[in-house]
C-alpha cells in the first residue's frame, strides 16, 4: 500500500523549541476540582489527603523527570521547574508538558486508593491541564515561586477564616464572605483568634506553606557560594565528559526526593540548597 | 502579603491560538511502550486486552469531550480530531492537548485492572505525550487519517509474518528479519500463506484495521451529500441558537460512542456518516 | 580564530513557519502617516499622488515577486496576498513579511520624486510595519478582503462628508464631527447632496474603492468555472513538471501586472478572474 | 455597509510576542547582493562607499528607535539590539523586525544617491529581509556579537587573501580557491606578505572589524562596575518616575550616535560603556 502519497501531512506540524538558556515552569491545574471536591467530599477548607495525594503524585513526577530541579505546589495546582540547562525532548513544548501530566495523572488516579481507601473513583476521573512558561533569570523564576507561595498563603488565611466562620461560627456562606470584604491579613488574624480562639501560625505549615518537592542533599551554609550569579551568566550549557554525566546521574538517583513546607520566598532557602539552581548534585546526607 | 510584586511573572506565559476554521488533530503516543509490553508480559504481534483498554481509554476521552468529532487509534497510539469549528478553550494548544492526554491517561490507569485483572500496575506507571497539528481543510484531514490506518497496516502486516517465523517457524529474530527485508505485501502474504498457511485476510479487523471511534447515528446513503465541499467552504462557525444548541447537545449525549474497525481511507466510510464532516449530530438510530 | 565556540548562539533562532495550504496575507501600514501628511501637505480627505506612490510600490512588489496573486490597498495600507500553495521561503513568516516590507519601501522612496517632484523627502523618512496572517480557505480570504474594500468605503464617506464640510462649508472640525456623528450611510449621501450638490457616486473609483493589483490575462465567463470549490479542497500543491514549471513562469512573466478600482466583494470579480484563485496563469490578452 | 460580517477575520492574527527580559536582536540581511554588487560595480573585496551607505542608514535607524541599544554591521548585513527591558510595541516580533528592516531600507535607497552619485538606482532595487533573536542573558548576547565579528575577520582574511591572488596575482578565481583551500589565518596571513607585502594589520579597521554604532557617552575606568551582572540579575523592568524618563529621553536624544571600527569581542568594550548593557545613558562627552 502506497503510504507515501499520505506523508505529506507530517509537514503541518509545527515546531515548538521552547527559548534556550531559559527556566522552564510547567504549572498543571485540576480540571473542575470545584465539582470534585463536592463529589468526594473534600474536607474544607483543606483536605489533608487530598494534599498528600497531590505531593505523591509530584514526588513521582519528580523522581522519574531527572531534569526537574524542584516542584511547588498547592490546592490542585502543581509546578515543575526544568533547570534552564536541560534539553529534555529538545525542549519541546508540547511533547515537555504531556509528559508530565500524563504522568502526574497517571500516579494520582494509580495511588488515589491509598489515599481515600473508602472512596472509589468512578466517571468522570479527575484529570488535569498544564502549559509550559519560560523564565530567563533566576530573579524572573525565585518571583515565580514566591507568587505561587504568596498566593498559597494569601488564599489559605481567607480560606481558614471563612470555613471557621461558617462551620464553627454557623455563619452563612454570603455574610461570612461579607464579613471578610476588605479586611487585611491583620484583620482576619485577629478575627480567628478572638471569635475562635484559632492562632494562624499554629495552623499546619503544609496548609500555610503549601509543598515543596527536591532531591536531598546535605544543606550549604549560606553565603559560602553565590549560585545565583553564577547560574545567571552560563552562556551554552557545559559540556560534561561521559564519566562526569555518569556521575551526576548516580548521585542523583540516590537522592532521596522530599516534601517540605518551608518558605520558599526567602534567601535562605536557595543559599543553602545551591543544588536547586545550579543543577550539580551536593552531598549524599547521611543516614542518622 | 504584597503578591502584586510578583504578579508581574504572569506576562511570561506566551499564547498559542491554533489557527481558527482548521481541523485540530491531537495525537497522543505511549512513552517507552517497547519497555512496557516486555513488562506486563504483552503477547506479540498483537496484544488483545491492550488494544481493548487503549479503546477503552479513547472512547471515554470522546465521550467526556463533545468538541471531538472522530478518533483513530492503532498500537500505543490514537488520535483525536477536534472539527474545525471547534472554540474550545479559546483553541490553545497546550491546554487542549494536556486536557486530552490527562483525560486518556486517567481512564488507562482506573480501566487497567479491568483488562488485565492478574497484572497489576506498579511504578513506572504508563504514561503518554501528545502533540496538537491543524489541516485547513477536509482532504488534508482524510489524508492524515489514511496515513494512520495505512501505517497500521503496513505494520500489522509485517509483525504478523515477522512473528509467525519467529513463534511458528522457529526462526530467530535476526533471520527474520533479514528474510523479510525487501519483501512487498504480496510476498509477506506468500509467505504466511505457504509456511504457515495463515490467510492474512481472516486476520482481526482490529489488528488490520485498527479502532476508529466516534458517535453513531443512523447512516446515511452515500451520494446524497456533499458535506466535504460545505464543510471546506464554510467561512466562520454557524452561529447557533440557544434552543439549537441545547438541541444539539442534547442529541449528542443521547448517541452511543462506537468504537469500530473499518476502513476510512475509502469514501465511503465519510460519505455514510456525514455528521462526521459537518459537527450536525444525525438521527439516532432505533435500537433493534 | 575560533568561532564556532560562538556558533551555539545560532541555536536561539526560532523558527516561524506559517501553516501550510492556507492562503498568507501580508498587510503593511505606513507608520506614523498622520504626521507625514501633514509634514508634506497631502490633500484631504484623498491625496491622488500619494495614492498613485502606494499604487505604484505595489505594483513593482506584485512584478517581483511571483507568489502574490493579488494584493488590495486603501489609504496608507497595502494587503499582499500569496496563493496558498505558495512555498517562499519556507513559509517563514518574518522572512516573507520583511521582504514584502523592504521592497515597498523601497520604492515608495525611490519614486517619490516621481510622484511629488516638488517636495523633496527629510528625515524621518516614511517607512511601514508588516504583518501576516493565514487564511485557511478561500471563504476567509474573500471575507478578509471584503473587510478591508467595505472599511474603504466607510472611511471614504465619512471624510469625504467630514472635509466638504470643514473646507466648503467652513464649519470647524468639532462640530462637523458632531454633526456626522451617529448619521448613517444614507444621511452622509444626503449631506453631500444637499448641502455641496455632492454626488457621491460621482466620487473617483480610486477613492471610493480602493486600489486592487493583479496580473492581467483574459477575463473568463462567469459561471463556467468553480474554482473556489476545488482550490477548497486542494491537499497537498500539484507538482508541476519542469517544463510546466518553465512555462508557468514565463506566463506569468509576459502578463501585464494592472492596477485597478473594482467591487471586489462580489463574486463576479472573482468569477472572471480565475487564475486569482487557481494560481494558473490564463490567457495573455491580444493587444488592441 | 454591514463590515462587522467580515470581521472576525481579524481573529485569524496570531500573536507574537517575545518573551519579556531577554535581549532582542533584529538581524537583517541583503537579498541577492551578489547580483547587486555586479550591477553596481562593487569593489572587491570591499566597496567602501557601500560600507559606508549601511552605516549611514543603520546610523539613521539608532537614531530614530531609541530603544536600539547598539548595533553591528558587516558586508551586506546589520544587527541591532534592543535592551531587554524594552516594551517597544509590547515586544511583538513581526512588528519590531518589520519597522527595522522599513527603515533601514528607507534611509539604504534615500542615502544612495550621496554614497554612489554617479550610479543611478534601477529596478529591482536594493533589499532586505529581516528576523529576530532572543537571548537570555549577557552571556549569550556578547556571543552573538563576538560570533559575528569573528566570521567578520575570518571572511575578509579570506577575501583579501582571495581577491590580491586574483587582482595583483593574476591567479584565476578557480587555482585561487583551491590555493586558499585547507589554509590557517597565519598561512594566508604570510601569503599576503610574503607574495604581495601585504601586512593584513596594516588593512582599514572597517574591513578588518566591521562597525559598531551606538549612542556616545563619556568613556568610563573598567573594573568600576559590574554593569553585565547587576543586569542579568534584573526581574521586573524598574519603573521610572516620569521626570527620571524625560531626563533620560532628553540625555539620550543629546548623545551622537557613533559609527566605530573597533573589537566587541574582548570585555574592554564593554566594561568601559557600561550604558550599553544597562542601558542608564551616560554623561554627554564635552566638545573638544
Amino acid at each position: 500500500m502506497a503510504n507515501s502519497r499520505f506523508e505529506y501531512v507530517k509537514q503541518f506540524e509545527q515546531i515548538d523549541h521552547l527559548l534556550p538558556n531559559t527556566w522552564i515552569v510547567v504549572r498543571i491545574d485540576g480540571r473542575g476540582f470545584t465539582k470534585l471536591c463536592a463529589k468526594y467530599n473534600f474536607e474544607k477548607p483543606n483536605d489533608r489527603r487530598a494534599l498528600d495525594l497531590m505531593n505523591a503524585a509530584a514526588k513521582a513526577v519528580v523522581s522519574e523527570i531527572h531534569d526537574i530541579t524542584i516542584a511547588y505546589g498547592v490546592s490542585d495546582e502543581f509546578s515543575f521547574v526544568f533547570h534552564k540547562s536541560s534539553a529534555l525532548f529538545e525542549r519541546r513544548s508540547s511533547k515537555i508538558v504531556s509528559t508530565i501530566v500524563s504522568t502526574f495523572t497517571a500516579y494520582y488516579i494509580h495511588l488515589w486508593a491509598t489515599y481515600f481507601p473508602d472512596t472509589p473513583l468512578s466517571p468522570p476521573l479527575p484529570s488535569f491541564d498544564g502549559r509550559a512558561v519560560c523564565y530567563p533569570n533566576v530573579q524572573n523564576l525565585r518571583d515565580y515561586m514566591s507568587w505561587r507561595q504568596a498566593d498559597c498563603h494569601i488564599n489559605n488565611l481567607y480560606n481558614t477564616t471563612f470555613w471557621s466562620l461558617v462551620q464553627i461560627g454557623g455563619v452563612n456562606a454570603k455574610d461570612a464572605e461579607k464579613l471578610l470584604s476588605g479586611t487585611l491579613a491583620a484583620d482576619k488574624n485577629e478575627m480567628l483568634f478572638s471569635r475562635f480562639h484559632i492562632n494562624y501560625n499554629n495552623e499546619p505549615e503544609i496548609f500555610k506553606k503549601g509543598s515543596v518537592v527536591y532531591r536531598d542533599y546535605e544543606l550549604v551554609e549560606p553565603g559560602t557560594h553565590d549560585v545565583a550569579t553564577a547560574v545567571d551568566q552560563l552562556g551554552e550549557p557545559v559540556q560534561q565528559s561521559k564519566t562526569q554525566e555518569d556521575n551526576i546521574k548516580k548521585r542523583r538517583a540516590k537522592a532521596r526526593v522530599l516534601v517540605d513546607h518551608v518558605d520558599i520566598i526567602k534567601d535562605d532557602f536557595w543559599e543553602r540548597r545551591p543544588w536547586l539552581l545550579s543543577n550539580k548534585p551536593g552531598a549524599i546526607p547521611k543516614e542518622t
